[in-house]
């Protein structure tokens, strides 16, 4: 299974893919941040951010896209910027007809680390160990990509009522045109 | 001047098109509501909106679009959806190269009633004498998109800011390649 890890971001958006199985040594493909100027308006950001995410969809050709679920304990415009990221990553997914899943912050430790609560240097740690790099993905966002498709593969893919949906929709989405919206 | 006004919303999206200038009658060219359902994956409903707005895009060739700033007032869950279907919205005009501008809610509502406390009832009915129509747009989504368009309109077509940022950076958007990603 290979798994694209996104950590949703506007400003740093961490990347990574993972690829293996339960119980088998898992393996980094590639790793790395698309970054986008906070000087840029946001749409011009977010279409950056698309082409990019993008470009690493054709590139590795995931089975699946595990993104972190956004939480708003941050203040206001990062989680505003942040579930757009989200937003586009998931809206690729739906194009590219891939799975995707998402993970909490918590689920992630707690699968690579066995604490939902450590750290990040705690995290990098282990994804360190988990993927036998010789040093840690920086920033910290990559790593915490890489981290998420670890969290997928080592939770067996979980979530398939959202596979089962997403399959169902399939062909719905092909054959969209303009139901659901009502014109004067 | 032709503007396409977006009331963001994961299960309804108001959406309208209105012409004209400062001065002169404003006219509605069409008005709709965007629908998604709850029982859908988030993913699947990002991508109708997708392809919804994305038409209406298309058949009206807007010269602006405005969008609806989106505030954290209400639960994290509809804050979440609205925040992602701005930043479609927001996406699909830096990929059509529109010029986008947002507007808060109360600047909508002192624009269309004189007042930025105004209810959506007051904003409905004046939307209906502004535009000159027989009956107010329902759901209100639609009536506040078409007052986001006459807003923008009234305003002056504002924020050039964006514009010339926008413009600056279509130049960068075409020949963006892999630029911002460091992979390993």
């Amino acid at each position: 299974m290979k798994v694209l890890g996104i950590d949703p971001g506007l400003t740093r958006c961490g990347i990574g893919v993972v690829q293996g199985s339960i119980g088998a040594p898992l393996q980094m493909v590639s790793v790395g941040v698309i970054l986008t100027s906070s000087q840029d308006p946001t749409e011009v950001r977010l279409l950056q951010l698309e082409r990019e995410i993008q470009l690493w969809i054709t590139e590795f050709k995931p089975d699946v896209i595990a993104i972190e679920r956004v939480f708003s304990q941050h203040n206001l415009r990062t989680v505003m910027g942040t579930a757009q990221a989200a937003g586009i990553a998931l809206l690729l997914a739906a194009r590219n007809q891939i799975k995707v899943v998402m993970h909490t912050p918590s689920e992630v430790k707690a699968a690579v680390t066995g604490s939902g609560r450590a750290n990040k240097a705690q995290v990098s740690k282990m994804v360190l160990n988990i993927l036998k790099l010789d040093e840690a993905p920086k920033p910290a966002d990559s790593a915490d990509a890489l981290a998420l498709a670890i969290c997928h593969i080592w939770r067996g893919g979980g979530n398939s009522k959202v596979a089962a949906a997403l399959a169902a929709e399939k062909t719905r989405i092909a054959s969209l045109k303009k139901t659901g919206t009502a014109k004067k």
